[in-house]
């Protein structure tokens, strides 16, 4: 039993739940310190167990050593559950009510045959994976260092008749030979126009001279994933795009500088919003600030204006104000940050 | 409003539905013929009405025209899918009951106020995916021949001390330049022993000389994904690696040699197996012969032993038998076949 679990078990203890069924795949590589997929974990205080395929028993019977018991399910795995539940005389079973699809929820609950209840549960484990420690840093920190390097490398690839998915391509191919596993999504490469479309699908189009290339990009470190994004240009910039980088820039500045422990999430918002809105393109910013991120490129907290909890050390966020003129281009500037003890630091910002 | 909205529109009244509420991706993505993601699509003969956030609506006006109404949601998503379904006097209403969270519904529900009845379904448009149509069988073909360049274009980098992920990095790279949108799933680049473990994650591991490479690759073209494996080797093969090796491409030869029209199903898995337990390998042989593949790279038809339905003309799926021997090596060989009228084609064997 690792701290983790041990902690998990204490967070079901105060809900006075007997045990949890984990579903989210990046819930269950918190709790085993692995990265798992296709795969159940339940968790409870006498034993915890972990339900996966017979094409992951190799791998998991290594990671599981003292965490948990492997049970291997080729079909039926709904009914193996509901089993080891009532084997177990748990009564009272929370499930993730956000990552237990609809028919696995009602196959579990038939299973049961009402000798024990299902009860929806939310971010318990997400809660806990919001405030970071000291390991999870440093492989955050390393997946940000990747990605910092790679915005640097692709410089070279950004000429005319160069396409989105090549300048892409370069990039995937680039963070494995610095160590990651692989990106943390779609990387985003987005030419001239179609930098107005906050998650454009990189595509065949081709770059010409004068134009912006935004590139989101994000990486996966041993599990951990980092984003950011930078807005490149080739050749001559026009003065409506300067503007608008420094609008972004400039809110991106204030925001940040507003970050420390026990500050209101959704007052970080407000203040890059504010300026935005103050220079007249409060309408063309239409996402919130930025998110967590960890083991999910997305993750508790939000960096919202309907946000109302604090900031606390060893939280880590992207802050990424952007202005999206449709049909004509976009800014976004996004860093990652860490909270510490008395303020932030920018964590993406090093270069090498 | 395009013949597959029509067809998904039949579907619903044969089933009593006076609409559906389309939660996955892939089969959004089908209906409106365009990339989705981060939607929901409900489906009534009077009106489809997609609903996005304002990172998607560029996009979705373009790609929606003549199929559904646009409805941007900026946060409470659920509220304005019941407020719809409620004003266009909708009484029983669909939902995919794999594809949508127990939250969302809880909330639809919630936010119906008892005024629809919300009716758990599955796989009408799954259903209707399996047959595909001319312009999606050359997409699949377009991304079986991306792949299997990718394939010859890679034996240039299977050189002692090539790690995993550099190798699966120089495939991310070339597949960009030869116009796929990006990989269909984690390559899989398994050197020696890691090849026993069907899902590997390619990882920092150096390639040896005299072991086998296990690569498993799959492309996105146009949203259409391909999944194709070899083994390549470096340098002598020792006698067992062979005789598994052989055993494995017989097994994968009898099951296409089987597939044909009304064919049914579980008896292609079952002529794969019954060779390789014939061999002395069937505990080794852990997961399903194959499976459908299109807007996902897993779909239906899942090609196993309780699989009743027959083949059928515009099919597409895996065939793709291995065998494990955890600790040493594992074979695994992956093609991807198409029914025809007749019998069927491998679509990945063609070269170039």
């Amino acid at each position: 039993m690792n701290s983790r679990l041990k902690s998990a078990y204490l967070a079901l203890k105060s809900r006075n739940l007997d045990a949890l069924l984990v579903s989210s795949p990046a819930n269950i590589s918190y709790l085993t310190e692995a990265t798992c997929r296709d795969a159940y974990l339940l968790v409870s205080p006498k034993k915890s167990i972990y339900f996966t395929d017979s094409r992951y028993t190799e791998e998991a019977k290594a990671f599981l050593k003292g965490k948990a018991v492997l049970c291997e399910c080729n079909g039926l795995v709904f009914k193996r559950i509901a089993g080891e539940i009532h084997r177990l005389g748990l009564n009272r079973v929370g499930f993730e009510e956000r990552h237990l699809p609809y028919a696995e929820f009602a196959k579990v609950k038939e299973y049961s045959a009402a000798r024990f209840a299902l009860i929806p549960t939310h971010s318990i484990i997400e809660d806990k994976r919001q405030v970071k420690d000291a390991q999870e840093i440093m492989k955050l920190r390393q997946a940000a260092r990747i990605t910092n390097l790679a915005l640097g490398y692709i410089r070279r690839f950004i000429v005319p008749g160069a396409r989105e998915i090549e300048i892409a391509g370069e990039l995937e191919r680039f963070i494995r030979y610095r160590g990651a596993r692989c990106a943390a999504f779609d990387i985003i490469v987005a030419t001239g126009p179609n930098s107005s479309q906050p998650h454009h699908l990189s595509g065949s189009r081709k770059l010409k001279k004068g134009e912006p290339v935004l590139i989101d990009l994000g990486v996966d470190y041993e599990g951990y994933k980092s984003d950011l994004t930078r807005v490149l240009f080739l050749g001559k910039i026009n003065l409506l795009v300067r503007r608008v980088y420094d609008i972004v820039r400039k809110a991106q500045e204030l925001a940040i500088k507003k970050i420390r422990p026990g500050v209101e999430i959704a007052e970080i918002d407000r203040v890059a919003r504010d300026y935005i809105v103050s220079q007249g393109y409060g309408s063309n910013f239409t996402h919130n600030l930025g998110h967590g991120f960890g083991l999910e490129v997305h993750e508790s907290p939000q960096i919202s204006g309907r946000e109302a909890s604090s900031l606390k050390p060893g939280m880590v966020f992207t802050v990424e104000p952007g202005i999206y003129l449709p049909g004509k281009f976009g800014i976004r500037i996004e860093d990652m940050v860490l909270i510490t003890t008395k303020g932030c630091e920018v964590i993406s910002g090093a270069g090498d």
